[in-house]
């Protein structure tokens, strides 16, 4: 790998080379992420992030990742983590940067600063049950982006435009997704 | 605060009492969570989750978090974190397990173990833009739970079903939250 296929820190050749490979064999992009969560004490738990499946087989991170979360004392926890609505948040916000990365470099963009800010309003009177006109979730998220590179101000503006087309976490957030749950009560 | 109101970890005096001051003055319930995000490189970037507004005011928690995503290089990344969709799930177990905590304690269910794993499955033909049938999210996500405490299996089951009905992330999850992006390009 040399310096003339990296651009923002993406290997573009590399980039290509996957998008070809996947187009001759769709298969390959089949993948399946996983966390695996334990409770520790009131709404203090912690999830593990490891192995997952992709390109024909399992694989796993180059280590394991562990993340705390919890509730602030407001809201009856130890605030030894994030609430889990923030880790939607930050979820958010690094699937449009990456993305946005990735999208500059295919173009030819150079940037030279990316920063996000994404809140989201959400009214408690839902999941404590207190208002059955409430939904449990936040009632909406808003995003605001800074973008700074060797590009005009739309062009600039079309790399976040594109990224939030083609966001995982943009689309699970916005259209949902079929969610199910099973239970071992042991 | 004594032992005699703690089931789980959990303060239920106090948990009660919050719900009988919100039920009093429901505007302290209207909360608004923040991340802020810093492109680092490449698909690299990092989150910052500090401040919120609750209770009439602003508020910050113990101690500012960060946490990094990024792709593994399967995905043409670095590894420096987890994907952005793997703490999509992270946050749907969280979320899950603290409500279930809560609402066993409410119930006064003392919980032993809770463990849960949460799988997604995604076909990156979709954010690859390789086929235009294809979602940019995930197609289904699956948690499966594993609850043991002093209570029927049937009770067990039930907090873990009430859970999922008062749950902030699975809601938003399963049906979609207004996601608005604004963007300044300088």
């Amino acid at each position: 790998m040399t310096n003339a296929t990296l651009t923002n820190g993406v290997d573009t050749a590399t980039l290509f080379a996957t998008l070809d490979a996947v187009k001759a064999a769709p298969a390959a992009a089949h993948f399946q992420f996983r966390a695996s969560n334990e409770w520790l004490s009131g709404t203090h738990n912690r999830s593990t992030i490891d192995g997952f499946y992709g390109v024909g087989e399992e694989r796993s991170h180059d280590r394991t990742f562990t993340f705390d979360a919890d509730h602030p004392a407001v809201l009856v926890g130890k605030d030894h983590g994030p609430t889990p609505v923030e880790f939607v948040l930050h979820a958010l916000a690094a699937c449009l940067t990456a993305g946005l990365a990735n999208i500059a470099a295919a173009r030819g963009v150079t940037l030279t600063q990316v920063r996000s800010t994404v809140v989201g309003d959400i009214d408690l009177n839902g999941i404590l049950g207190l208002d059955p006109d409430v939904r449990n979730g936040y009632q909406r998220i808003g995003v605001h982006f800074t973008v700074s590179g060797d590009a005009s101000p739309e062009v600039l503006r079309g790399l976040v435009e594109q990224s939030q087309r083609r966001s995982a976490v943009f689309d699970v957030l916005t259209n949902g997704v079929p969610v199910t749950i099973d239970i071992d009560a042991v």
